[in-house]
């Protein structure tokens, strides 16, 4: 069930490999079909050179795996809080990417310092705050989605105009409205943050981007008045 | 038509990811035929592995498709406007390459610390003024072209002499009397960013280098004295 | 003899060099068949892409070579000593990676600063004192064995739980319960070694991993309640 | 003629760009026929992966172009005055190798930090002073060899021990007494300078290794008393 999906979910793990956002099994993506309440997520642990097409698990919305005979991933309380709770996200992408980690471990959100970075987020990336040791000794996988939910609302931040969120100690969770649009997310933060870095060192005093060009870019690329890229065939 | 100069922009844009120089779809090449005022540059938002000869756009200099199917770069506008004020560019390229746009970030101009600079850039790196909150709201890709040619004109710069800039908080814009100029200026740009980070890191301290081991090294390879690499044929 | 134990000292190598983990030939493991009391590692400075199964030398707990035509790794008396009293290793690593090595140069613990650091190793990897001028003037290798052991000691660590140490002024050995631990450890090792490097220059006050997050990760992975990656076969 | 050693020179050129030391054209390898007092050298400006053994230009120490059609490297007259005044070199190569390259930017000598370093160079790799002006406008290239053995005069190094300079605002120079010799500097240069600038964003005040740690590690490699790597046959 589920194989378009299936496909595009496991090409996102081949990607991870080639674009170095990976090391050993740090890292998955999940999928889900909203009109049958159903995700397609990778199993725990597994090397993703080795990982086929059958090896996803289908699980639904309360973790009960309907396909697969691998046990899903540790991750996949996260997973699914997310998909309850921001209803225009198609596809999520969790890794521990060497930058956007080294910014989820430093505490402080990812600061907007030009248009490579409002180009697909439109603001700072948040970091959320340490979860408590209840949390994390309880339902510690449920707890983070929670966390970043949370982050979302109490900062009244749009999870549309910034898809993406650095967990505190440890990683980026970035997601879409396609599997493809989660991919390129989790490739822009990693490089956003590197950059981040390096401006940082150059120039410890570097201020943000102005406003009105956080606000050009992302309006070039995103809505109605977009002029980025070619008219989709459906529009 | 235009085809030689068509598979030079092609193979320009296949050296960026050799070389690292682009993430995504973030850069393009452009020629100029100065004697027909035409010019070849990337159709926006397509994949590099995936561009063909048939996909790159024609335009004339008041930014009119003359050829392809296509809709030409987002930035065509910057491109054609340094074309009319530098006369002596053939060909320009910008990308969001790692390092020298963690400089644009920086609000800095990248310092002239060593040979290898000197070699390629007679001079440290320009990195232009913001744009106002009216030149972003209004023709901004046209108005980022004025941004770089005001800041050669205001500081007294020589465009052929430091052929590329920093636009503050975007990335860098690189140029060249041929495409493998322009080429080769986007490879040397990004390896002295990242050499002037280092630098500043070892020794913040760090003095630029002098005024005459610069004009030395620049002059081996430019000019009528030059006498870096082989004849040229026609000379 | 010991074929198999070979074959995967030999894979280990090999993945070194895909791993990026060594420069030149620096860098060697060893791997020990208890029953037999014998060690199997690689000869001294021989290129990792030459390296062949009938290369690698068979020694004793004593150093003796039991099988093998070269001389064996210049460091195998430090692999005997770790061997001798950490009994439940069964593979060694040490290599000159660069991020490691560069905080084994720093003088100071690789504090833990996220969940990729307390998924492998449940704590701070210790730096060792240096050695004294009769400690290298004497049997330089035996005493690097020796600073090894007595940091875990001195400090009361669970060497199964913190598998790896960074040697003051030279770099890390790492180790596991197979070859295969002992790879993931050295590689995970680098990999957090650079994390922590970048979340310094993003925030140099941050805060290390609270307690309870560390013991939970750890948990995910190790011992009885470990909830990661598939089922093994034997368990 | 010399076709052994252009083979050998060849090589060390193609080393260059898998090993990462090079970028565009700015590297060069050379090497002495002692008893014919000839030097094979790179011609100038040649891309790495059109170079052919029919390329390579053999001069004498004078600099005359005895066999070959191109232009010599335009740092042929650094490379013929080291070789009059290092009379136990035989082969030398120059770089603008990244982190090398940032170190000789930074006016500040390499230090000694760990034994990574100690292994191929005994003591911190010296940077020159400044070329006078005088220095760079009269024989730039020779002024530039003969800067380079006055650093080692003045300071009483021994050559033969440091095998390797940093020329200020310029880039590394190493040698060795066989171009694999100076290729394995080449490459171990590099990777200490890219250890050693990490080694000071993690620790400023890190201290350099202690006399004795380097004197030993030098000991293992080089001179009558080593014992690292497989004998050699004709000893």
């Amino acid at each position: 069930m589920l194989e378009e999906l299936k496909a595009e979910v496991l090409r996102a793990h081949q990607e991870f490999v080639k674009k170095g956002l990976v090391t050993l099994t740090w890292g998955n993506c999940s999928a889900i079909d909203r009109e049958r309440g159903l995700v397609v997520i990778k199993p725990s642990g597994v090397d993703y050179d080795k990982l086929v097409l059958r090896d996803l698990v289908v699980v639904d919305l309360n973790g009960k795996v309907v396909e697969g005979k691998l046990i899903p991933s540790s991750d996949t309380a996260t997973h699914l809080y997310i998909y309850k709770h921001f209803p225009n996200v198609k596809s999520i992408i969790h890794t521990h990417s060497t930058y956007a980690t080294s910014w989820a471990q430093s505490g402080l959100d990812l600061p907007l310092y030009g248009t490579t970075h409002a180009d697909a987020f439109n603001g700072p990336i948040p970091n959320t705050r340490n979860l408590t040791d209840e949390e994390v000794k309880g339902n510690y996988e449920l707890n983070t989605g929670k966390v970043i939910v949370e982050t979302f609302e109490e900062r009244n931040l749009d999870y549309t105009a910034i898809p993406g969120v650095l967990v505190r100690n440890h990683g980026p969770f970035v997601w879409g409205p396609s599997v493809n649009d989660a991919l390129e997310n989790a490739i822009t933060l990693e490089t956003i943050s590197k950059m981040a870095v390096l401006t940082r060192i150059i120039n410890p005093e570097a201020p943000t981007a102005p406003e009105s060009l956080l606000e050009k870019h992302y309006k070039r690329k995103h809505g109605k008045d977009a002029y980025y890229g070619q008219k989709k065939k459906d529009e």
